[in-house]
């Protein structure tokens, strides 16, 4: 298979569903609307509700109902996180993609609000198959919650406060890999357990989705701190070297740039196995290697 | 009825409940646990909570199941308000309930991370119940959907937009009653919501229970508005005199006090006589003339 093709296919289509669901017309006042259309259309990866609908179809073989909502919200989520770390109060970023950060656009109160309606929306979306049939509700129900965790405290949150707490100490490991886990890894193994859990999954191809999920998810980790180190500004759309100025613990920083891709070769590795006791791990398993190997 | 001891009770309650569903142990880094912890624990009247159980019980005669999560959902969500509120870009408020604001204590970073975190639980919370029982589910999704409009764009965000772009400028009577209806009406009218479709109402009580909810959240808002400029500093725990100060758009601005007055005890005389129609009316009719003669 293509996977470049096959990724901007689904990154067109998740776009496409986006721009259906969320909530861009008629919401007071129009900064707020601009600011959303303006952070969540500025060409990201789509990387996460991807990899749910490739989850959930290596599964069951198709896109399960619920599926697609499921996959605008995690994609909500993540575009919500990356505003409010943005924020002169955060990483303090001006840049982002290539542009103005949403701040640094449309003001710090406009940016507070749009990753607080991103945040909130992301329920809306996923509880857009209320009614429909009482079955899907209950998955539905399963999957806001995973969600929440994963956007909480004890996942997305809780690794963004510990990163900030921790700029420009020297750091061991253990915390290091506590960040890594909560602040990136937690939304992206939520992204495939809740294909599973759309998909029906039994708790073995759950397990399997999870540490899929988890192993992929340190693999992009680990690869991102590395192009931040040696990548192409051009391609990233953002300053090579800026975690170093900065003083953020970054997995090159501690291990060096060698050990630090050998750790996501493995991890890619790992995803490959598990995705491999699924009955059609195709895409999972080129998604894998294409996390490691990408450039951008 | 003594409401007063009612009302203590029912915050003791919901009290003991946040602090058994909120995630107060174990996360990490501490600060964000504490920053919650101050932020909702902190006298607060637990309005919309014992809103949304009274309207429950108004229906059906006890707290159905799921009541309690999706109470204490709407106060997170209501707690996290106030926090990203007060904070320097958006009102600048450095002290609450005469305490400091949570980003005057904890600096601006936790106080985002904390507002997030709260508002992500509330979803957490209200899914508790998945799993539990399938119809139940289907009911929480729905509560679960009502709780995002409410807080989202169509909602809460939507309006502190509009108050925040608004500041110092004289506005119509239109723009002022559509951030009433929203910043603060709108979570006050899902809380009655989610209380009646959580006691499984009909389309006609669900219709009165939004009604009354309308009423209510419109009630309190004016009467939060005379407040700030008859009431008494010690008891409101927050300065008399503030709105005007900052050049806010409130009612008396608008209307004058006398005027202002009538409004709300025109929009208390709604609530009362749609909680008629309910079969246990007596807690709600209370609720209604509290919120207009409240000092506090």
């Amino acid at each position: 298979m293509q996977l470049e093709a096959y990724l901007e296919e689904r990154g067109r289509f998740i776009d496409g569903e986006l721009v259906r669901l969320l909530p861009l017309g008629g919401a007071y006042p129009p900064e707020i609307r601009q600011a959303i259309h303006f952070a969540v259309f500025s060409g990201g990866k789509r990387l996460r509700p991807i990899l749910m609908l490739a989850t959930a179809e290596a599964i069951v073989g198709e896109l399960p109902d619920g599926a697609v909502e499921a996959a605008c919200a995690v994609e909500c989520i993540h575009n919500y996180s990356l505003i409010h770390d943005d924020l002169p109060c955060m990483d303090d970023d001006e840049l982002r993609r290539g542009r103005p950060t949403v701040w640094k656009k449309f003001g710090e109160a406009v940016a507070v609000l749009a990753g607080d309606a991103l945040l909130t929306v992301a329920f809306q979306i996923l509880a857009l198959g209320a009614t429909r049939e009482i079955e899907l509700s209950d998955r539905l129900l399963l999957c806001s919650q995973e969600l929440a965790v994963a956007s909480g405290t004890f996942g997305m949150v809780g690794g963004q406060a510990a990163d900030i707490a921790n700029e420009g100490k020297d750091i061991d490991v253990s915390v290091l890999d506590f960040i890594h886990k909560h602040k990136t890894g937690a939304l992206i193994r939520c992204a495939c357990r809740m294909g599973a859990i759309l998909a029906r999954a039994d708790d073995g191809q759950l397990m399997v989705a999870t540490r899929y999920g988890e192993n992929l998810g340190m693999a992009f980790q680990i690869a991102d701190d590395l192009l931040n180190v040696t990548g192409d500004e051009a391609k990233l759309g953002k300053s090579v070297g800026s975690d170093r100025q900065r003083g953020k613990n970054t997995f090159p920083k501690i291990h060096g740039v060698e050990k630090s891709r050998e750790r996501a070769a493995q991890h890619a590795d790992s995803a490959v196995d598990e995705a491999k006791r699924l009955s059609r791990p195709e895409v999972l398993i080129e998604l894998a290697r294409f996390v490691v190997e990408r450039d951008y």
